[in-house]
Formats: C-alpha cells, sequence, structure tokens
C-alpha cells in the first residue's frame, strides 16, 4: 500500500525553496531576520520604533506578510524604507515560495538587511523555514507567564526571544523570570530582550543584538 | 483530468462530524460555546473567573484545547466542573472530529452546559465547525485596535465578541470605539462585551449573555 503523507511532503518542499532563498540572500550580501508573534504583540511596532534607528548604518527591506489589509505595510513604509507586501489570503503564515517571489521582486543590490515580519500566529509560522538567517519570536508580557511551554516550538525554533510592553509590568500578573527560565528550558540558547516600543526602555539592546549577529553572518 | 483539493475535502469532512456533533448535543439538550482567541487573551481566565458565578444553576463541562501541556485544565478543574483534556499535538486548532471523540469520553446526561476553549490561535480554528450553538471570540485590548481587519474571518464566525483587560484601557494606545466599528463593519450582527476578568468588572454582562443564549436555544 502507498501512503502519501502531505504534510512531509509539503514541508520538504517548503526546505527547498527555503535553501534557494537562503542561496540568494547570501550570494547579495543579505542579512534576513523573521519575526513571529502571536497577534499584537508588537512586530510592526519594533520595526516602526527601531528602523530609523539604522537607516544611516544599513539600507533596510522589509517584507511585510498579513491574511488581509496593507495596514502593517503603511506603517512601516513611512519610515522610509522599501516595504513589500505580501498578501496570504487566509493562509495563517508565510512559506519559503512566497518569500522566493518577493525576492524576485525587490531590487536585492541595494539592501544590507531583510526583515519579514510573519503573519501575527504563535503556531503555523515555526515550521515553515523561509531561508533567512535567524529568527526572532516576540511575546507581549500582556499574554501570560505560561506561554513557552503552552507553544514550544515557536520558542525551540528562535534565536531571539524579545519580551515587548515591559512597561505594562505593574499592571499585569506576569512573572518575567518564570517565563525566562521556562523559555530557557525549552531552548537553552535562545537570548533574551526586554523592551517596550511604546517608551523605547530596551531598543538599543535590540539594535546591539541586530548589529552584532548581522557582523558574524556578514562580517 | 482529476483534482482533489484537499483543504475543501477536509473541510467538508469536518462538516459533516460538526453536524454528528451538533445532534449528539442536541439530544442531550447540552448547550454549547467555542471559546476562541490568539495566546494569552484570557479565555481560561474567564472560564476561570465566570464559572463558579453558574455552577449553582446548571450542570458545566469544559473541553480543553491545547498544543502542550494540561495547563489549562488544571487552572480550570480548580473550579470544581467536569474537563476534559484535548492536545493536539502540534495542530494548530480544535477539529470535529477531535471533539466527537471527547464528547464520547464525557457524560452527556449530566451536563448543561459545555464551553469548548479552543487553541490559542486568531486564525485557524475559526476555520473549522465543531458543531456548538455559537462561537465566541476574545480579544485583549493589548492586542491593538487594528485586529478585526487584519483577521476578519474570526470577527464574522463569531455571535459574540469579548473586549478582555479594559482594566488596562488607560495604559494602552487602544481605540476601543474605532475596534467595535470596525468589528460591525465584518459582521453587523455581532453582540460586544467589554470585561476585564483580573477586576471582575463586566462579568455579570457575559453571564447575563449566556443565559440569555441559553434560553433562546434551550428554553
Amino acid at each position: 500500500m502507498h501512503q502519501i503523507n502531505i504534510g512531509e511532503d509539503l514541508r520538504g518542499k517548503n526546505r527547498e525553496i527555503a535553501e534557494e532563498n537562503r542561496e540568494m540572500l547570501k550570494k547579495h550580501g543579505i542579512f534576513s531576520l523573521n519575526l513571529m508573534s502571536a497577534p499584537g504583540a508588537g512586530k510592526t511596532s519594533l520595526l516602526v520604533k527601531s528602523l530609523p534607528m539604522i537607516t544611516d548604518r544599513y539600507r533596510i527591506g522589509v517584507i511585510e506578510g498579513d491574511i488581509q489589509t496593507t495596514r502593517d505595510a503603511e506603517r512601516v513604509k513611512k519610515t522610509g524604507v522599501e516595504v513589500y507586501q505580501i498578501q496570504t489570503g487566509g493562509v495563517c503564515h508565510l512559506d519559503a515560495a512566497m518569500i522566493h517571489s518577493a525576492l524576485h521582486s525587490l531590487d536585492l543590490d541595494a539592501l544590507d538587511i531583510l526583515f519579514i515580519e510573519n503573519v501575527g500566529n504563535l503556531v503555523c509560522p515555526a515550521e515553515f523555514e523561509l531561508g533567512v538567517d535567524g529568527r526572532v519570536m516576540l511575546m507581549s508580557i500582556t499574554e501570560g507567564d505560561d506561554k513557552p511551554k503552552k507553544y514550544p516550538l515557536m520558542f525551540s525554533e528562535s534565536r531571539l526571544l524579545v519580551f515587548n510592553k515591559i512597561d505594562l509590568l505593574e499592571h499585569v500578573d506576569f512573572d518575567l523570570q518564570k517565563a525566562k527560565a521556562e523559555a530557557a528550558e525549552i531552548n537553552p540558547e535562545i537570548e533574551i530582550i526586554d523592551l517596550s516600543c511604546r517608551t523605547g526602555e530596551g531598543l538599543e539592546n535590540w539594535i546591539s543584538w541586530i548589529e552584532g549577529f548581522y557582523k558574524s553572518c556578514r562580517g
């Protein structure tokens, strides 16, 4: 009896295309990050607040993934960087093929760093490699400190965990140390930054992290 | 040439099983709700805070859907209600077949109301009917007021929209009227309740809504 595992087949094909994306980005010397989080954790806000801090040193591109609307892309465009919009039309994650099309539409010779903002979803985006240098996940401290063990794949696949909205710490029941310990249990190598896009606290650590990782990849 | 649309095929099969669930629940006179939201919007907190307000009048059961861990089920069990745990093992939503198995394991003659807490995900759970009387979505006001148009399916499929964490309104940039207007644009029939599981504000409106809808379905 022949059996086809559709999920595995799709995943295998995705990995192949992700490798092509990786080669393409490497060839053009582009450093790339895939930003993932639940809806409303602050991916767009992080880009809007931090991109102006580095546009004097790097040529930045952003690929925006949304199910519907171009709202995030419009917010990011105002920072003056190059933005490419993917509307997934119901699909709950970005995959390598969507990024592949986007790469063919961008002027890759005019970019140093590419940020990919994934669809707001703490589950499915973690299953799809895109071919980037690193995955970054955001978590808003308003989401509750029990999340790492409940959504382990996202934490195990990410190189950096950003806790956002720390300006709200005093108003919610969130044990930051507990959440960090659990994240480290799932992924002992994960790096962690606390910040608030609203107040700006911690944004300089995010910028330093980007520049350090950029140099280790392209230095 | 023959073509198989795998997505449609799965969706069709799911609808059939959802109909079986609906019949089974009706036969036992059980009123049922499917609770959906992004991770950390407060589905479990809403159950934990509000179930003790109605356990004197109704016999309650809860089906808890989680990717990993039994954390939510343990929290809900402390309220003394019947809890059945589904661990989806990576799957990002509940489907009708998972609920069907759960219904066969519960003592349906001993229940008046069944709450189903879906996996924390603002996208995929909205695509899968479970066979319940109504779908309820929660949104934390910390998620940002731009969400309805970005995740329209969840809003169009829900009968009730609960805005949770309204105790944080003064600390975030969230325009509640704008979010409500957008939700109503997507789904003109949607009912809306504002509440805070933390302070208890608005919980009595949630209870009244449950009892009113219960009576209209089973009265």
